[in-house]
């Protein structure tokens, strides 16, 4: 008998990529397309369906046997991509059933990082937990929530937010509307934030100041590798807001561990030392030395593909 | 066929009580005696026994087929009681065995407030929901969360206490060593220190101060029932940390539900109104409107024998 597939699609703001995946998580080929450029998303579901069905068959079309998607604001119950800042199309969109007809396979959907969660939770650095953490660090912050070995949906799909959780009462604005929301800081707009504000509150000298217009995250990075002392501290700063919210966090749920994801994760030692010394100096006794913060252990487009393909099995 | 029967026992820092229980939450006798005057946790154990097997006896010991524990810090996976503050004994308690031992029983055990969860969700106000969570307001503040229709157990079986999430950064001193813990404001005794700081740093003319001392949460709902502005007050402020607080945690496991159980539960819509004000405040548009505030629907002694019974099924 032919080993059944799964396609795996991840949505994000700028570039759709795909993957045919078999069970074990071999992706036998992928793809990408942009994100962008179609005037409305039956467009983009009809330019995705053409690249698609040509993937499919490449391997044989009836040996894929669903579809799954992750997706900024996927939402598992409804298959709707629903008011998703980060994506051009606006309100609820059915993704799934318009995809689902296109390529009369089954489709599911969920969120990004929920999809991150199950890929590494199948083939990565949680393989083998029933409960962890998953945290995407990027433009903003995601996560998902893997409890007695099941993500967490929660009643409506929407389970799992962290990056909306309020670190800081009355803290920054939030593009939500809120104040204080963990994205706010401990993202790679969040720690450009950090450094724009110190920039104009402070009179140390800095070589941020010199990339101040157009300064990333990657700028700050590569000035506290040299020693830069703001720098430096901008990284403690956003780890200690990271680490005291994982705290909280693992004060509802107890995972394992964490396992961080995105732009950000790739600073390493530089921001996880720091988590790792406020969460466990913010933590319940009964938790302290327990909980493992880990990287994701799989390639940044593979995380994706491979998890929103694990919906399919 | 003679019906099955379950004995649930509630460990209380001053009573433990219990109850015979058959299938569809019918409690068919129940008795209590006193938590404290044990000189060791053997004759604790030994005179627990003696009144178990006697109301066993009045039912067919041999029709209850099994015993389960509600107790604090009581663990599910290690069948142990870790470090209750509120409780006789020190250090981890291995009371699964010990009364298995001398009952010829299984025994499983939970902690005080998954127990109540449980109960809630097979005989109470969460009847049929999958994905809720419930706070027991007591003299300390614990909850139980229900994801996916399955209690969370976290990886070591110590999930579920946000009673200690940080609610106010670098708050009130906490008995866990910790400072702003949620419930050093909205518990019983909470709730008591923040009318004692206010009686403290204010002047205002208000009826807690002629019961400065001994003052109770009681105190402070009688005053509030009578037009009492500070009372008033104190009700609001703690509403307003306990609603923030939720509106963090339903961000996380985005629930249908949050039930509330305990003697500050009882001053109602006194203090509710503002829990559900300031969490509808805070709370990510995607989560607004969507989560109802209950109370226990069942009697207060039955919700812990029940849930813990309840773990026998």
């Amino acid at each position: 008998m032919t080993e059944p597939l799964a396609l795996g699609i991840d949505i994000g703001g700028t570039n759709t990529c795909f993957g045919i995946v078999d069970r074990r998580g071999r992706i036998l080929m992928q793809g990408s397309m942009s994100t962008l450029g179609h005037d409305t998303v039956q467009e983009y579901i009809a330019a995705l369906s053409k690249e698609l069905t040509k993937a499919m068959e490449q391997v044989d079309i009836e040996r894929v046997i669903g579809v799954g998607v992750g997706a900024p604001n996927g939402n598992y119950f409804t298959g709707e991509i629903a008011y998703a800042p980060n994506l051009p199309w606006e309100g609820a969109i059915p993704l799934a059933k318009l995809l689902s007809e296109s390529l009369h396979k089954k489709v599911t959907i969920t969120n990004d990082a929920n999809a991150a969660a199950i890929g590494e939770m199948m083939y990565g650095a949680a393989k083998g937990m029933k409960d962890f953490i998953m945290v995407t660090l990027g433009t903003g912050v995601g996560s998902g929530f893997v409890a007695n070995g099941q993500l967490l949906y929660g009643h409506d799909g929407f389970a799992g937010e962290i990056g909306h959780v309020i670190s800081v009462r009355d803290g920054r604005m939030c593009g939500c509307g809120r104040r204080g929301c963990l994205e706010t800081y401990a993202s790679a707009t969040g720690i450009v934030r950090t450094a724009h504000e110190w920039l104009e509150d402070r009179e140390d000298d800095t070589l941020l100041r010199k990339d101040k217009v157009g300064l990333t995250s990657q700028h700050i990075f590569n000035a506290a590798e040299k020693g830069d002392a703001m720098a430096l501290e901008i990284f403690e700063y956003t780890g200690k807001i990271l680490g005291q919210t994982m705290a909280d966090a693992v004060a509802i749920t107890s995972p394992q561990a964490i396992i961080f994801f995105g732009g950000l994760a790739k600073a390493g030692d530089m921001l996880m030392k720091h988590v790792q010394h406020y969460m466990e100096a913010n933590l319940l006794r009964i938790y302290k030395n327990k909980v493992a913060l880990l990287y994701s252990a799989l390639p940044d487009v593979d995380v994706a593909i491979l998890g929103a393909s694990a919906l399919v099995w």
